[in-house]
């Protein structure tokens, strides 16, 4: 039997240096841990619950668990413009599903890789955790700051605003087809989209002061897209032949189905901004710095719903299109 | 099929007037929530799962589940002798165990009630949250404040140091003793112990510059006492007659069943603590100001290990006190 505090004294305790070099008075090992959040800040907070066979595959690779479970909370914060500091790991783990407590540890260990080289990446201290019994879950809370009155949220998007997102679409529909088609090399550029996704948290902080909206795009970009103009109020006309599609995905899927996965596969974890015309140029030079490409796929208007320049089509291959069109922020 | 969005609509958003009243810039809705912490003040954070069939059971109401999962994060600041202002809630949740949607939304209407009327009571801003499906379980992140300088931790017990606990021992043991054997008045003193337990956050707040040490009983006494004592590297010793049962434990139990609750049960959420001994009378004034006792329970000493005024007793009727002599601060 794994007893919890070992776990988490041998897999997920950060060195006290590094902890109090990032602002951590007193770390893991106590009821809470204390932090010295920065003055002028505000501090950003989001959670996010990764549960197996719902968000990932049981049979993934333990790294990509580690490090997914931590992207997808991180994303969240890259889509605020934050800078990310601290975390909190609820693990929530069936020892019973291993053969033996080797094969337990040998899974955490890996776990744990996967999950502290993301944080590290990013500079983000494991503040805390916890480990309990039962279905493989992990949820992490994640703490950035942004600077007063500079965080990107989704509301204030305007008509006559662009549409961009960050980097490619359909990645992680992509890569989930493929590991169902038995594909288990995580070198394969779409399964590292699907496995282990970059959070653009070095974007957010780029397109301060130049996005006017922002979000990630973790249901599917249609859904997102939903959710940023209700919160927004502003409708939006998509260039269908504008979406920058994964590396590969069209080869793999053709042109309908990447197309699909591109507007509702999910998983992606780009960032969905709106941006001033006269802004793109800029906002593009800086993500170009992060070897990270800006794609304009649309703009925003007057008229609540989404259009698309090439409906005809579109209709033709995304089921429930017709739907979208009347779409007022409801969840997909 | 409930949809997400619209049951974190329903069920979880705290309303905008009363958010930004507690710091809380932007709330729910967006990809993360902006607080504004307060300068001076340490940040306290911490995570506790609660799963169902290990830390409640599965009929267990749903009012409780939601108080419970709660609670048990709050009693975390408690014993850092923090002040509670924000938490985000990750609700893993099976629909598929309800007959039908008018069950699930009964349920998740009395659960919400429950963690929402804690919430209030220990003016806790529900800050943010995540809804997933899969098996019941609640990830609770709580985030308090405490001056700098004057939170209470684990590792400054000194020998020569009382060693006290607030309120009563075993009651939730004896409470899941009671539920086991088919009570469900929640107006049942034990039963309330083990399902509605009251994190003591105000005893914390009050013992701010009295406690030398402090942390909170969650995994019983023993266990507990060894953390403590790991962590500040003392021994102790303490004596069985002097603890304080829960009310009704003895006479359901007997004298031993109930000094083993007390002694190893867990659940109880009350506060561990160490004292000068010059400072217990004004300590004891203080809780006694918030309706609480605080109850000498022995003292800190140099042996490493711990020891109690009728040992003989003791190790005939709790298994495994020959080993907690030992103990150099395992988990039980």
């Amino acid at each position: 039997m794994l007893a919890e505090f070992d776990l988490i004294r041998r897999y997920f305790m950060s060195s006290q240096e590094a902890a109090t070099s990032n602002g951590v008075t007193l770390g893991c090992g106590d009821d809470a841990t204390l932090l010295v959040p920065t003055a002028g800040q505000h501090l950003a907070v989001s959670v996010d619950t990764s549960v197996v066979n719902v968000h990932f595959p049981r049979e993934a690779p333990a790294f990509a668990v580690g490090h997914r479970a931590l992207a997808v909370a991180l994303s969240d914060l890259a889509a605020m413009g934050a800078v990310s500091r601290w975390c909190l790991m609820a693990l929530t783990f069936d020892q019973h599903q291993f053969a033996d407590d080797d094969a337990a540890h040998a899974w955490l260990a890996d776990y744990a890789r996967g999950f502290h080289a993301l944080s590290q990446q990013h500079a983000t201290t494991l503040a805390g955790g916890d480990v309990t019994s039962g279905e493989l879950a992990i949820g992490v809370t994640v703490m950035g700051e942004v600077p007063v009155g500079e965080a990107l949220t989704r509301s204030s998007a305007q008509p006559g605003d662009l549409i961009a997102v960050t980097g490619a679409l359909g990645g992680g529909a992509g890569g989930l087809a493929l590991w169902n088609k038995g594909e288990r090399d995580l070198a394969h550029p779409l399964l590292r989209r699907y496995l282990l996704p970059e959070p653009r948290l070095a974007a957010g902080v780029a397109l301060r002061g130049l996005a006017t909206a922002a979000m990630d795009i973790s249901d599917g970009l249609m859904a997102d897209l939903a959710h940023l103009r209700e919160a927004s109020q502003v409708g939006a006309e998509i260039s269908l032949e504008a979406l920058p599609l994964a590396e590969g995905l069209e080869g793999m899927l053709g042109r309908k189905a990447a197309l699909k996965a591109a507007l509702s596969g999910g998983d992606d974890y780009e960032l969905l901004v709106t941006l001033r015309a006269d802004d793109i140029a800029k906002a593009q030079q800086r993500l170009a710095s992060l070897g990270l490409t800006l794609t304009v796929i649309g703009h925003c208007c007057e008229t609540l719903g989404v259009s698309a320049s090439d409906q005809s089509d579109l209709s033709g291959y995304v089921s429930g299109y017709a739907g979208w069109q009347h779409f007022s922020g409801e969840a997909p």
